[in-house]
Formats: structure tokens, sequence, C-alpha cells
């Protein structure tokens, strides 16, 4: 069994390679919840979206989130009322959102929701969220606090970064079977997302983390930061602005307790002696996925690391 | 100042009609709340929406009801998750449901939002709910006891009915501005709408009936039964399965406390001296409202019969 820990995009890119490499129902994943928004009065939870469109291929390929073709007329009208337009609702992605709104809202959980929906479009690998409580992610900036969403999609990440909080977290559970999950785990997969506000949250939800340090599976990370840059999103700026080294020895040090093995960028060979010093196995090769050939044959190498 | 009481398609036309007839700011509409329903845990006011949307020029005019040239991308997902296929939501529409359900939830009053979505939209006429609590109309059938909507829309109509009932609106209030509108009106129509389930409701609001028999202004209703059929729904099969006589006395006399004029159509001209025996005055015309031209017209006639 394989479990990876994934946030939107870039993890999902991983997971797409991962459901190539190994039959999925082997997979299970603990998706970031921390970046989700309550909007319009629905609860949006765009990793969890993010991971399933891509895995049955509902998604947008232009964006890496939404839904492929959709359309905005509902959004449109919305902004004639007044309501937010910095939040990119479709139409079809709209029904994700006010399905699982109304089910919540009638006592189901966000587990048996998420699978619900997952199940209805087609994703045959286990998605769990990393807990059923609302923890959403604000970031302090020299704008003020914004929700993280605030600062990703209307800010578009430009304000300076003080500080990242996980609201709620220190109070919140892991979601049924996500501590059983790391327990049985032969392998546990650390996608290549962003360390702050994608595995960050999940790391943060009390019992994941000392989980993850109990584990007899290798824990095996991925990089998010190719020559000081992050491949999508704004990792890199994250590091800066938190005033870590912008390198990807930074990620792989803030996982140092509770991995085993970091897969490297080729690019960033000159780093593998400091990692290696964490007392972490590393592993180089190109980590760029470009294609879906690049995520299979990444997965494969993640898989072999055993 | 004219004050009408309307439902939903029925009684839109007839205040199409006014509002070409006479400034539109010197009309106020109450409209008839009880059909409202709570659906994926959206607040929906089909009436309060067909009148906005006519008014405004948006309603499909192949329907009557929903929005011109809407799209139902989002129901078609909704439905694949599980959701209810019968209630026909399209994407432009639900952006008035989600905008209303989430004013609602900060705690705007219905009359507030009501009126800010018909202000978006561009209605000049004031339009206020008859009540702002939620007192859904439900039917009991030979199968069973059915939400209004399910039993107009799901079923068609087709059961037996055997009884109407507005849920809590014993306990209800009429809207604020309600009343006083009522003391304030020179003319106070009662649109060809339902008589059960579209003035029905508004006239079982507490307060609102009596209001009505203290009125100094004339009140005149027109019918929506000629030749004992209704002109669009169900209005005459309800006469039926209640047991009342069908004919438009028949509506008629369910007003007959309150009303001075009733417009009675030319077809019906039989009927005239039943309805002068209920002590009210009668108008023959053609109530037949199928161009803007006769909705004007129409219009005219009941604003001359003061």
């Amino acid at each position: 069994m394989i479990l990876a820990l994934a946030g939107g995009i870039g993890g999902a890119k991983l997971l797409l390679g991962l459901a190539r490499a190994i039959p999925v129902d082997e997979i299970t994943i603990i998706g970031n919840t921390g970046d989700d928004i309550e909007l319009l009065g629905l609860r949006i939870c765009p990793d969890l979206d993010t991971i399933t469109y891509t895995l049955t291929g509902k998604v947008n390929p232009e964006t890496g989130w939404g839904v492929l073709a959709d359309t905005f007329s509902c959004l449109d009208c919305l902004v004639k009322f007044g309501g937010p337009s910095w939040f990119k609702l479709g139409d079809q992605d709209l029904a994700t959102h006010l399905w699982r709104t109304s089910l919540l809202r009638q006592g189901t959980s966000l587990t048996e929701v998420t699978q619900q929906i997952a199940g209805s479009l087609g994703l045959r690998c286990r998605l769990l969220p990393m807990t059923e409580s609302y923890t959403p992610t604000f970031v302090s900036t020299n704008q003020g606090v914004l929700h993280l969403q605030e600062y990703l999609v209307r800010e578009q990440a430009r304000p300076r970064l003080y500080e990242i909080r996980h609201q709620n977290v220190e109070q919140c559970s892991p979601a049924p079977g996500v501590i059983e999950a790391i327990e049985q785990a032969e392998t546990i997969v650390i996608c290549p997302s962003n360390p702050f506000i994608s595995i960050g949250p999940i790391l943060s939800v009390p019992g994941i983390r000392s989980a993850l340090l109990r584990s007899q599976g290798l824990v095996v990370a991925v990089t998010p930061i190719i020559k000081g840059r992050a491949v999508k999103g704004p990792a890199a700026k994250m590091l800066q602005d938190l005033g870590f080294p912008l390198t990807a020895t930074s990620v792989a040090r803030l996982y140092s307790d509770f991995i085993d093995v970091f897969v490297l960028d080729e690019q960033d060979a000159n780093l593998r002696a400091e990692i290696e010093a964490l007392g972490i196995r590393v592993l180089l090769t190109n980590t760029l996925m470009n294609t879906l050939a690049d995520k299979e044959r990444l997965a494969h190498l993640v898989l072999q690391a055993i």
C-alpha cells in the first residue's frame, strides 16, 4: 500500500504518475484541507477538488485546477449582485461545492462526502481529507491578515509574508482512517507540494507528524523546488519571505525528522551532500513533470526507492 | 399608490401590464413566499424570482419562470452526484438563490435581500415578501404529504389533493412594510394567481386579511379562472379536488369578505349575477393576457375600477 500526502496542482501531477505506475486501489491520498474556504456559504476544498478532477481527467489542463471547458454563467450573475469575482467558480465546479455543502449541512462527514464526490466522478483511489474540521490557513502580510485564498488568488501572492497560521488546527483530529493509513503504508510519498501551505497544514494536524515519525514504511519526499525556484506557485517566495535559504535543502530540512529519502532535482546535485548530512538518502533525477510520461517515470523512481 | 398581491406566472403578467400603465415607483407588490423551498441548502423563492425576472425582462418567455437562455451545467453535475433533477435550477438562476442564501445566513432580512436582488436586476417597483419567515406550503395528496414544489413540479400536479397547509404560518408576522402598504394603498389588486397556493398563503399571514378588510382603498381581484379552466397551472384542478364548484364564482367567494370588485372574463358573463349577489361589483372583460398589449389593457381596466 502506498500513501501520498498532497496539496493541489503539483501534488496531483505526481499522483497522476502513481496512478499509472501501480494499481489505483493500492493508493491512499491524504489531501490538504488547510486551503479550504467558506465562500457564499459554500464549503470549498480546492486541493481535494484539484486532486479529484486531475485523477479523473476532469481538470482544466490550462490552469491545473477547475473543470475542463467549464462556464461561468453563475459567477457572472453573482458578480452583478455584488459577489466576489476573484474566486473563479465555474458552473460545473459549483456543483461540487453545492453538493458537498448540502451533505455537510445534513450531517454527513467530510470524509464521507469526499469519498462520495470522488466516487461519483470516477476516482478509484482512496482520498481522505487530513481532518474533518475546518482549519483554514491565514497569512499575516504587509497587507494585513488574509485567508490563504485571498492571498493566493485575489492578491496573486504579491504581499510580503510574515507568518502562516492554521486556524483551529490544534483542536482538530485527523480524519478517520488517516492515522491507520500512515501506520499501514509501505511507502509514504510527500508530493512536490508547497511545504508551508499544502504539506504544512497536514503535518500540523495533531497526531499526523508523530505517526509519520513512528512509521515503519519508507517516507519519500519529492522536491517542489528546483534551482531555487518553485515549479508552480509561491513556494520559493514563501521560503524567501519567511527567511529560509532559497534551496531545496530548506524543504528537506522542514521534513528531516520524518523522511528517509529526498528526491532532489538533478540540476541541484550540488545540494546532495548537505541534504545527506541531515541523515536523508538523496535520489537525483529530473523532477520536472511536463508530460504524462514524466509523471509516470518520476512515480516509478519514487516507488523504486524502497 | 397601487398595491398588488401576486403569485408567480399569472400574477407577473398583470404586474407587467401595471408597470406599463402607471409609473413603476407607484407600485408595491406583496409576493407570495408560501411556495419557497429549501433545496441543496439554498433558499429558493420561486414567486419572488418570477416577478423580478418578468418585470426586468430577464424571464424565460417560453416557461414563464427561470432566466431567458439559461444553461444547466451545474444542475447536470448535481444530478450525477445524486442530486434532484426535477427542480430546474439554471446556472444564472442559481446565482439568485446562492446570493439570497448567503445574505440570509449573514443575517440580512428576506425583505432586504429581496430588495437588493430586485434592485441589482433593475426592478424599480417595490417588491415585499409576504413574511420573512419560512412558511412552506405542503399538500396532502393520495401520494402522501408533499412540499408544494414536489407536487407542482416533480409530480406535475397529478396527485389528488386533499388539503393544503401553510407550515409555520400561524406563528409568522407580515414582513416590514406589508401592513403599511395595505393601509396606504388607493387600489389593491389581487392578481390572477392561484387562490390556494399563491394568494392563499399571503392571506393566511396573521394580520394581512384583516388589514385588507380595514382597507380604505378599492380592492380589485382579477379572475384566474375562465370558463371553469385556469389559464395556466393547477387552479381548476385544485378547486375540483377540494370540492369547490369549478367556476370563477368560487374564487370570488374565497375573496368575498375583502374585495370590492371582481374582474370576470367576458366568457363567464353568466356568472355575473351570482358574484354580484355576494356584494361584489363585477367588471366584465377579456382577461386573457397573451400579448403585452393585452396586459396593459387589462391593467388600465383594473385601475379604472376606482
